[in-house]
């Protein structure tokens, strides 16, 4: 039976950084070869990063992601590697010259237009491309706005294994690429991914290569990226699958990592010794790289790479690690070395200190206590408590002084009072990081984007926010777990127990809570699952069993916030709707769920 | 030849606003019946407003626009004009029952999907359907993420005359709605738009008219809609155009209006007086609302409705109506009643301060004076002079007592200091928005926005900015022609001249000018022009003529400014490439012009 050692290596490109992220392949591609492997594949893109939006418009862009695969392609064979056939994503136009990815005029597009595309480079050249055909333009994606699809197929042969190469979208859409997988009798099926986190994405990823490899009728290898980009991360989770849904390896997520496999891949029915031509489908174009087999392994199998599966990390432990990767890759790629942000004493400050202090390091966390006049004794020593258990840069800023040269030249009562002490407060946050030059986090929650409880411009103020996309009652639950992982390993629990379990309150005025204002989180984070994940309507939240005055009051609280949002820093998605590109609502809006 | 007098109603729907979009429906259909007209066309989605982004993934916004359009054909019936087609664009769902809008599965998408609809309204009932063919999904439209295409063109007969409706895009697209149109014999094609202002759209617009109605055989009438919707506005300019491209009527811009004309529309060779079936083309719905010809006009035409054709509104004057009216319809749809704003003397809260005056009325326009100890006596006089000029609510309150407890509070020196001015600057805005219930407006214009040339939580605290997509260059232009206008009606320029001539400064430091930063403005529009709209990288520029040093340091500004454009303010859309949605590019990149 034939045989191929398979590398996906899940790697953590940098969006735009073409020189960087070629480094990345040539060394992983160093690596694969050091064990073994007769192909080696990279992530959707992987050259220029992704999503790359509307750069993919800017011909200069397009042109250096070109000239930088050819010399990608040049530098592979420089460095010894020229027989090993990798395979990367990078971003192309329709008008290209190679074989693989569909001229402009077939397609009735503009010269140029920019397209996804995937190549296999051997000895120093580009020896097969491919155009993603499948386009995603929902949710945080506008690849119809970016792209021009592509539509033939590309098989190569490899050590006589027949593989076809898609991407991403193509293996979430029934037919296509998978279809003509099967059509053309490839035996691998090599899907190369840019698939961003959401909770519990393993689990339905699973379940999509096992049906797909089915479906092609072949073995399936998905390599995905790892890494924070903006409001996304990727969690890698590569995986490859036999034909029958057999899990053969999987990647750990959330790292960088190489996964190594061994495939025993029986020719398909129709396989031809003969040269790719002998067997032609229509829309299927093939290339040989080699039509030599692999020698086969020895009996007892001493040679074959040992099978890695990792172990799940889910629930928790899986948000916590997005958010970590999120923010330390945020901060790296940005060039910040630390970031700034207030501790109140509050849980969602604390919690982001504690995933600040795991991404960065202590050391590179400044924690500003910045108490008024309504700020009580317990969430000072809360912020204290916190500093003293993570070991961050820990300082004090008492806001009185300033609000009340405010107060005194503006009068300022009620609402208008309260926001004051929070602006302060972000006036203050931003004077330390333009003389020191941290990143400021701003730590709202997803719950209080949702219904617009924070002061804009106060302690809404920073260049990104860990929680963007955490409502409150994970907030909790993310504390607690990060306690508990502490104790198992024997640490010191980052969080004060009274952060966890003291009411929720602003502080903003004397004994103010957050239960004055809304309904109790977890009734809340229902509802909101409902009205902003699920797009139900009044009606349909009503016969989810909420109540009506409550929907009402909710509904039109987060109708209302749209402004707010609107200015709001980015943050990692790790729900299936996050704020921000992923939900896209006008502002201006007298639609109200209660006319329906 | 047969006839027909045809309204076209120009006018401002509200976003989400049913019950008022369909009154005013209702209003202008009633004035057609009063001016004979035979036939009344609205803009496209009028009925929900437009564009309306993810609400249309809601099902109950959908059922609502289908429910709201079945009640505003019995309430136009009960108003007594029953007897008048009205068509109206509304939000539908492809699996809707009328003949014209295609069903799911023959399109093959979900049941329900949305569709950017057409209705012809006639004796209490829904008679005809058309779905939009061609969705844009690109600059500042996402169509193909919240609609499913339409296929089949709709032809209703009114008074023997064959009317094809078409929306927007399917204009702007060749082949489609416009060459079915030819292929049915359809004697007027009827298009319903929502089309977005840019700077000379006009010309654009009435070349495309000519040249569709050449293409489609037959006489085109556009109507548009006319007022702001966040970051749009809609600048009517609704017009008619015969088969040889002769302009008939022409609405003026930006104002609400009914444009009445009386056509002559010689019959299709292929037109049959026989009902549709006895002439189908395939992908063509043909429905009969009236055989019977309108009663020939009398010989001396005395009821034709006279002809109108608007003057022009060109150049600054276009631009700046443009900005009145997004701002107007921005502070009003939002259920506001007036702003408040910094005054520095400077041009670009002068140039906005008169724009506000001319869109609310003086008495809601609130200016704040802040003067720093680094203001000059020429700001302070010129911000007073623009209050007398035009009678704003003028205020004066000094930053200085609390721009010190600041510093005495953190020390902060350089940029932190200049940074910090800004900020005070913003908290008291904010504070006077809060307390007083003030939309707040920043002021800073487009080529700052570029070179992120301002201060973040600053001088760009605001919930609106009318000089977002305007840049610098122009500011001065509009100012000066504002003026002008001022005189050439005998009234009192409102700009202060020396708002316009000095040298800009951000006056946060002794002796500042904008130019210690910057190159020269007019070279900065120039470069930014070509970088921003017309995506030239660094090559592109170079060949433009720009001086390498230039282009490099300029497009380092405008690729670092990223994070703050994400977080700033809404503004009108003027240019063909305004910062917002129209321009997606990520924060978190390396990529640099001087790579490529």
């Amino acid at each position: 039976m034939p045989q191929l050692r398979l590398a996906l290596a899940q790697v953590d490109p940098t969006l735009g950084d073409l020189t960087g992220n070629a480094r990345i392949v040539r060394e992983r591609a160093a690596e694969a070869r050091d064990a073994g492997a007769h192909l080696v594949a990279f992530p959707e893109m992987v050259l220029t990063g992704y999503p790359v939006e509307d750069l993919a418009l800017r011909t200069s862009f397009v042109e250096a992601s070109r000239t930088a695969l050819d010399g990608l392609a040049a530098d592979l064979a420089a460095d010894g590697l020229g027989d090993l056939p990798v395979v990367v994503g990078y971003l192309d136009r329709a008008d290209a010259d190679g074989d693989n990815v569909a001229d402009a005029d077939r397609l009735g597009v503009p010269k140029g237009s920019p397209q996804n595309a995937a190549a296999v480079l051997v000895e120093g050249r580009v020896v097969a491309r491919y155009a993603k055909h499948h386009l995603p333009n929902y949710g945080v994606f506008d690849e119809f706005r970016i792209f021009v699809p592509g539509r033939d197929l590309t098989v190569v042969r490899v050590h006589d294994v027949d593989v076809a190469i898609a991407i991403c979208e193509d293996l979430w859409q029934e037919g296509g690429p998978v279809a003509q997988t099967r059509a053309a009798g490839a035996e691998l099926l090599l899907v190369l991914n840019g698939s961003p986190y959401e909770m519990d994405k393993d689990d339905v990823r699973r379940d999509l290569v096992t049906r797909r490899a089915a479906e092609a009728g072949c073995a399936l290898a998905y390599v995905n990226m790892v890494g924070g980009q903006d409001d996304l991360v990727f969690d890698g989770d590569s995986i490859v699958v036999a034909a029958d849904g057999e899990v053969l390896a999987r990647a750990g997520r959330f790292t960088d990592s190489l996964l190594v496999v061994d495939l025993d891949l029986p020719h398909d029915a129709g396989h031809a010794s003969a040269p790719a031509p002998a067997r032609a489908v229509p829309g299927v174009r093939r290339v040989t790289v080699s039509g030599e087999p692999v020698e086969p392994y020895s009996p007892d199998q001493a040679f074959r790479a040992p099978a890695t599966i990792a172990e799940p990390v889910e629930g928790e432990a899986e948000v916590y690690a997005a958010l970590v990767v999120g923010l330390r890759d945020y901060v790296r790629k940005n060039g910040f070395r630390s970031v700034v942000l207030g501790l109140s004493g509050g849980i969602d400050s604390t919690l982001v200190a504690a995933i600040a202090c795991d991404a960065l390091g202590p050391q590179h966390v400044v924690g500003v206590s910045m108490p008024s006049s309504y700020s009580s004794e317990h969430s000072k020593d809360d912020a204290a408590d916190l500093a003293k258990r993570t070991g961050l840069d820990y300082r004090v800023v008492p806001i009185a002084p300033m609000v009340d040269t405010f107060l005194a030249g503006l009068g300022l009562t009620g609402i208008a009072e309260e926001n004051l002490q929070a602006r302060v407060r972000g006036v203050v946050l931003m004077g330390l990081s333009n003389s020191e030059g941290h990143l400021t986090l701003t730590t709202g929650n997803k719950t209080e984007l949702a219904v617009g409880y924070s002061t804009i411009y106060g302690d809404s103020v920073g260049g990104f926010n860990p929680l963007k996309d955490v409502p409150k009652t994970l907030v909790w639950a993310l504390s607690r777990w990060r306690n508990a992982d502490a104790v198992r390993r024997g640490e010191t629990p980052p969080i004060p127990q009274s952060s966890i379990t003291k009411a929720p309150s602003a502080e903003l005025r004397p004994g103010q809570t957050d239960q004055d204002s809304l309904p109790p989180y977890d009734l809340l984070d229902r509802l909101l699952e409902r009205y902003v994940e699920a797009a139900h309507g009044r009606s349909e939240l009503l016969a989810d069993g909420f109540d009506p005055a409550v929907v009402d009051s909710v509904v039109t609280m987060v109708d209302r916030a749209e402004w707010k949002r609107r200015q709001s820093a980015p943050g990692p998605k790790i729900s299936p709707v996050a704020f921000g590109r992923d939900r896209r609502l006008p502002i201006t809006s007298r639609w109200r769920e209660d006319q329906s």
